[in-house]
Order: structure tokens, then sequence, then C-alpha cells
């Protein structure tokens, strides 16, 4: 689907990061589009759900990238143990979405 | 969260739809900005939650306003069997996000 | 994946809903069997994933089979508004899990 | 939700996870029983949702507590690497539901 090299599995450098970011932003201006256009609704719902996908795959991508400071130190200010429930509460944010 | 009224659930009217639209087009600008200025991966990840909760949204406000069309009738040429399966399947892709 | 034939999607009948639900609790006993034995958490997520699968494929083969009652009709009492509002939030329950 | 004191987030003890689990296990033959009995599909669905979120609970009780050998150490004989991409597929399985 992606057309970055996909290596390292979810991994990706800040420019791919941004490039999927830039394209995230056009695909939800062509769901405004589909809306405005009054598109059927299977395809305006099928649409945010290729949005969602791509949104997900840099989620992954910033967690797998900055693994190091993400995962294993965080903050520098913070214990382990802090930086690790951040981090579960984050998940757990991603997985309920919001 | 959202500024709109909710007096009935989840339903949305086009104008709604297409103002939460620009709000999430505005907020993944927002991500892509973070990213550039090498933000905490956690703070990102919270960001792309609050974004994906606002698609949700926005496919719950689809569903719902065009109920009619979307899970009633659906589309004219096809038999109640097949708008009922294309139904199920997009939400199945709303589930599992593409 | 499943056993069961799927030749209308997600569509399944009562009998292999309760079979796929016999599997699902089935596959929760294994997780907590897991847990018990310290299982290496990286494997005990990947099953609990599998577990959620499988409820999403038995959600939507009741939102699929019973797409008369469930999607057209609703509850007899009901005006039809309030059936597809009470479908959405269902829906919503289900991309949240809860 | 649950009974059990939740001080730390979302952490849990191994006796935490297998009560969270033998709940599961029970709700999903709750389940079973209201699809033998024909319930109203709205009610299964709802029902389903909520053994999701259970099940989102037990996972992230999994990451939390085992943060030191799940996200920081994981197999001792693997690389950090490789520790880091196996932890962001785990959370991209959970993400998807599989």
């Amino acid at each position: 689907m992606p057309s970055v090299s996909d290596t390292r599995g979810y991994s990706a450098t800040k420019d791919q990061l941004k490039k999927r970011l830039a394209r995230v932003e056009g695909q939800v201006r062509g769901v405004a589009k589909m809306v405005e256009e009054d598109r059927y609704c299977i395809d305006v719902l099928t649409q945010i759900s290729a949005v969602q996908a791509a949104l997900d795959k840099v989620a992954l991508g910033v967690l797998a990238d900055h693994a190091d400071h993400c995962i294993v130190h965080g903050h520098g200010t913070k214990t382990p143990e802090e930086n690790s429930q951040e981090l579960v509460a984050a998940i757990a944010r991603l997985m309920r979405r919001g």
C-alpha cells in the first residue's frame, strides 16, 4: 500500500512520516469533497477507513522509529515506571481512538 | 468535545460534517508540525488518537444522517441483501480501519 | 481462518455463531493458561488479538445474519429513526469496543 | 467497571489478570446464551463490545505489568531493535485486532 520502503517493518524516517501525513491531509480533503458532492455513503465510509489505516501506520511509525526515546527512555525527568505507564496510556488511546 | 449540537446522538448535517472534516484537516497538519518539530512522541501519538476519534465521529455521522439511504434503502439497483452485505462490509472496515 | 463456509460474506447461521463463540471461549481459557504459565507477553498479546478478531467476526455475523431485524426493522415498537440511532450507537461501541 | 483497584493505571497482577480472564470467559458464555435465546441483536452487539473492552483491559494490563520484560528488555536473545519491532508489531495487531 505505501510507496515508501518498509524494510524495517513499521519504522519510518521523519521525512517518510511527513510525506504520509501530507497524503493523509489530501485524503481528508477528498472525504470532504465526497460529502460536498453527496457521494454514496458506503464509499465515504470506505474512504474514511483508508484514512484511519494511514493514520494508524503513522502512529506505528512514530512508535517504531522513536522507540529509543519513546519506549526505552521516555522523558529524562521521569522514572522508568512513569515512562512505562505513559506509553501504555498512549497505546490505550490508540486502541480506543481517543 | 464537538461544538456542534448533538441532540440526535451521532447524526450530523452536511454542513456539520464538512466543518468537522475541515477541523480534522487542521489536526493532521498539526501532527505534521509536531513531527517536523521533533515533539515528544507520546504527545504525537495522543494527537493522532484525537484525529482518529474525530474521524470516527464523522463516520458515525455519515452513517446516522444518511441512515435512510445508507442503511434502509442503499443503492436502488441492489437487492436488500446486497445492500445489507455492503453495509456490514463497510462497518467491518471501520472496525478494523481499512 | 474460520472453518465455516463464507459464501455470503460475513453472514453466519445461529449454529455457526454458537460454534465460533465456543471456540472463542476456548481461546480465552488459552490466554488464562498462558498468563498462569508466565508465557512471553508478546505471545499473550498476539493471542488476545486473535480473540478480538474472532469476536469481531461474531459481531459482524450477528449484524449480517440478522440484518432484516437488526438493520431494517429493529424493534417493532420503535420508530425507524430510533432503530437507526440505536444501530449507530451499537456500531460506535463496536468501533471503540465498549 | 472492574472491581479491582487501579491505583497504578493499567497495571495488573497475575491474579488480577486471571480473575479478569475468568470473567471474560463467563461473558463469552453469556453471549452464546443470548444467541441461543435469539435475543435482540443490538443487545448481543452491546455485550460483545463489553467483552472486547474487557479483553483490551487485559492486554493493557499485560503490557503495563510486564513492562520491564515486555517493553524494555524483551527476549534476552534478541537485539533491542528486534525487541522494539516485535513490540510495535504486537501493538499493531491489538489496534487492528488480529
